[in-house]
């Protein structure tokens, strides 16, 4: 399970996560969300992207299972040609629905990741994250991270839905 | 566009190619072929399968296009992980429908790459195919090989069509 929560992002947090966690890299993510063909997804809380960034991965997502975070099963594997699997779910009726651009700068923090990403079009947010089946746990770690940053009012929208939400 | 014809395997045109041809080398494959949620491949002439063998492929092929061969439209791409890329298919809906097993010895031919395979369940066949965009032309190519093996009768129907009728 992915536990994740996500806040707008303000200059002196930015400061803070330079100061105690440790960079791990920087990257350009282009990520291309799809809707399913029989199943609107919009409405199952569901999702599939192919991601570009350094690699290209193919991603399911599952629908939220939690109110206050982003928490949701998540299955991602590497694939080898990003317009060879567009093509293919094109081929088996998946409909490209928007396409997500950022600039993401990954920070390590004991067993969480921290994401400082700059999202077209939306603006910068921070997003911690920490993998595990043990989502309460998980959630007591992500939440202890956020209020040391004195970070507030999480976000549980993806950008999928912020984006569509504003083209509307 | 995928050019391709299939027949029964006598010993003698075994001996024969592998006088002629290159020999390449032997994979084992296994296909696993899933049905789509809500468009039946069976009646489409579509299929969409992982493939594993030294690699993982995702591959889609296309309705066949001719009556002489197995000529088909065939998109393929690498993947990462055989049991997560089953694991996102079946979230999507995707049913399995059945798996072939095969050995596959590999022989080059000028343009045209010869597959004699081993079929679990089905028996030794050979496959000769031609990769272009020139339908016509390959054709031309994998009759001119099958005529000078003394092939024919050739076999319109894929491993997978071939298994589950057996299975009926």
């Amino acid at each position: 399970m992915e536990v994740e929560i996500k806040f707008r992002l303000e200059e002196n947090v930015k400061r803070k996560i330079e100061e105690v966690a440790e960079f791990v890299c920087e990257v350009r993510e282009r990520d291309l969300y799809f809707n399913h063909p029989c199943r609107d997804f919009l409405k199952t809380d569901e999702a599939l992207r192919v991601r570009k960034s350094e690699k290209v991965f193919l991603t399911y997502k599952g629908p939220k299972i939690d109110k206050e975070t982003k928490t949701r099963e998540e299955i991602e594997v590497e694939i080898g040609d990003f317009d060879k699997s567009v093509e293919i779910l094109k081929k088996l009726g998946f409909k490209p629905v928007a396409e997500v651009f950022k600039v993401r700068r990954i920070y390590k923090l004991g067993d969480a990741t921290i994401c400082v990403d700059n999202v077209k079009d939306l603006g910068e947010f921070v997003e911690i994250e920490v993998k595990s089946e043990d989502v309460e746990k998980a959630k007591g770690v992500v939440f202890k991270i956020a209020n040391e940053f004195g970070l507030k009012n999480p976000i549980t929208k993806s950008y999928l839905e912020m984006l569509l939400e504003k083209k509307r």
